[in-house]
């Protein structure tokens, strides 16, 4: 008998007649046999709705009552998952996350999962009941309500097959899959049958934005299996292993994109140690988050530092950048917000030389040039002109052969 | 310092301009320098909705799911409700019952309170906060939610009263007080300035529906003093109070009346040991209600036996009663759904004479037929034809010097 948590998001419990197909989903597994754990989100449009309420009373509402408010879409989701299990003969039984108990710590709207305690829920499995838990929240040491923030049905969903000792962990999303690149983009990009955490690590923080990057971070953490597949069509879905890639595994297993970024570059400052920091300290400070950073050795002991930051920062940034220019006796800003970042991934790249110059090959049999590196030893990211996104996109696509057959 | 609990029911806190309004009242109350505890239900139309996507999921939702999803009601109102007071820089702290916790027993949907851990709320008052607590919710010993059912809020707010020792319970509701009968009905209406709890049970149970009975008898066992007032409006309400009546106080403090009733007469029965409970067996068997019984001795070894129903169990309880009839060889069953109870209420009666017959005259000077009569300590209840409820209840205000100066 094997143990599976399957977690549903908002879309796929938005309307009751979604709630009922999950049901019927949920029974028909249940009858195969196995041991299940559902985990859901607030129905799609209700955290919205909460949301407003909330605005209605206070600018900055404090974040212990948004945990609380908040709070209540999954647990109306959990009721109504239960009955409509009920509904099809199904044995049920629901649970918020203080319930579990979730024990998080106390930092409301972010909270971190400590601990999980099993013995209810295994004694619910073990009397063959489904058991429905309330993602996205949990309950501190002192009773207050926590919520984990983004994408935190995910995380309990994991957390909770990791202490269980889950087989399987499944999130039912929108999407049938983890592609080898946005299909939109390239109508040949393929759904992977399986992918490595770290490559998913990779995709996801580049933008293929199919799971969370801290589910995925703790699923890899606790091993625990991972599979993405839709809520509204059949098909197994992409694997998400901790298994190291086979043989036969192919050297790249896709390209991520990001149109998000904005590039600021200083010139001719002072070649020196603790430069790096005085440049970037008080962007820090500002709460704008730095992704590339490229720094170059430059003439006569200066030296040239390029970083990306999100485009709705990028002013800020600038602003920012050229006080620091002028205290530091920097030559120049210089800022683009229409570049894209564009990624090769895949753990198949550590044991193959040559992949990095048969991508800047591609790039420059088609003209576009290359305005930053970076590399890691599962990807290799270009900053390049936006212009040229879809034209880059495709090529390397159909180079490192992910294209369909 | 006073210690108080204020309660506001789901119109009062209806819409976000509503929880505002009640956030100012209790800011100012606050600003008095008295500590304050505040217990609100969900917004109207809020349980309407969730219950209507219970029953999409299924027909007879489970009692213990109902619970987890109606409870979600409360737990909105009282973030909003402080969100509302911090934005108005009044500190405050939600709770739900299960936080408080508000300890119940397992009876899902009609739970009753068992006990209440006063520790968290005592801390937070001595720290200056206004506690805000879901109405309606508890827990059980096994952290199932729970709720309390109808008027459930009220009880809440009772029950923290009480274990808390607060000075005064407040009812927020839409009517600004108790009065000494429907104003609908006599515009001469007076509202009363104190009423005994012993009175407000009887005019509850009678038909007016300012309180429920269960949170009066909570406040009466526990010797709480509890306040009905007006959320939209000025003045002081209606004290309820545990203390004898006064030297000067009014013989009679109201008139109740009910138009829900339908009475059902079984003539000829056997005048036998056991024969009443052969006929309220089956009724009672049915869930159906008994409110009145009147038995008289008839002729030759027979009785009769009459009593009361709701108007809604009418025609179930007449069909029993005819079978009944035939099983126990009565001579016939008559029934009548247009009729009326009235009843003069008050705990002045206990130590005058004459009052029963003071109102048997008044309805007689006006012609009016008495069908039943029953009575209890401090009150008697008259079943009169339905058309003549609002002329006999006018001549009784009037008689018994309820009337406005």
């Amino acid at each position: 008998m094997a143990l599976y948590v399957y977690k549903f998001g908002g879309t796929s419990v938005g309307t009751p007649e979604r709630i009922k197909a999950v049901a019927a989903r949920i029974k028909t597994a249940h009858e195969a046999g196995d041991q299940i754990i559902v985990v859901v989100s607030a129905m799609s449009g209700e955290t919205n709705r909460l949301v407003g309420l909330a605005k209605e009373m206070q600018l900055q509402p404090t974040d212990r009552e948004m945990d609380v408010l908040l709070s209540t879409g999954e647990q109306v989701t959990i009721s109504l998952l239960s009955m409509a299990l009920h509904n099809l003969g199904c044995d049920a039984c629901s649970y918020t996350g203080a319930q579990v108990k979730i024990l998080t710590d106390s930092s409301h709207t972010k909270a971190r999962i400590r601990e999980i305690e099993d013995a209810r829920i295994r004694a619910d499995l073990d009397a063959g009941k489904v058991v429905v838990v309330a993602g996205f929240q949990g309950v501190d040491e002192l009773g207050n309500i926590t919520t984990l923030g983004r994408g935190g049905s995910d995380t309990t969903a994991v957390a909770l097959a990791a202490a269980l000792k889950a087989d399987e962990c499944l999130i039912y999303t929108d999407v049938d899959g983890v592609y080898t690149t946005d299909p939109r983009v390239v109508p040949k990009a393929r759904r992977l049958d399986k992918i490595t955490f770290e490559e998913m690590l990779e995709m996801a923080s580049l933008g293929s934005k199919v799971l969370q990057i801290r589910s995925v971070e703790f699923a890899g953490k606790y091993n625990v299996a991972l599979r993405v597949l839709s809520s509204f069509s059949e098909g197994n879905g992409t694997l998400i292993t901790y298994e190291e890639t086979e043989m036969e595994r192919a050297l790249i297993s896709g390209i991520a994109f990001n149109r998000d970024e904005a590039k600021l570059t200083l010139t001719g400052v002072p070649d020196l140690p603790g430069v790096a920091s005085k440049i970037l300290g008080p962007i820090a400070a500002e709460n704008i988050e730095v992704d590339m950073i490229v720094q170059n050795v430059g003439e006569r002991g200066t030296t040239d530092f390029t970083f990306t930051v999100n485009r709705n920062d990028f002013l800020r940034a600038k602003a920012i950048l050229e006080e620091v220019c002028a205290n530091l006796g920097g030559k120049q800003v210089s800022a683009d917000n229409s570049i894209v970042k564009v990624s090769i991934v895949g753990v198949g790249m550590r044991s193959h030389a040559g992949i990095a110059s048969t991508m800047f090959k591609v790039l420059a049999d088609e003209g576009i040039n290359i305005q930053m590196i970076s590399t890691s030893e599962i990807k290799i990211s270009v900053v390049i002109n936006e212009k040229y996104l879809e034209l880059a996109v495709r090529a390397l696509h159909t180079a490192f052969g992910l294209d369909k057959d």
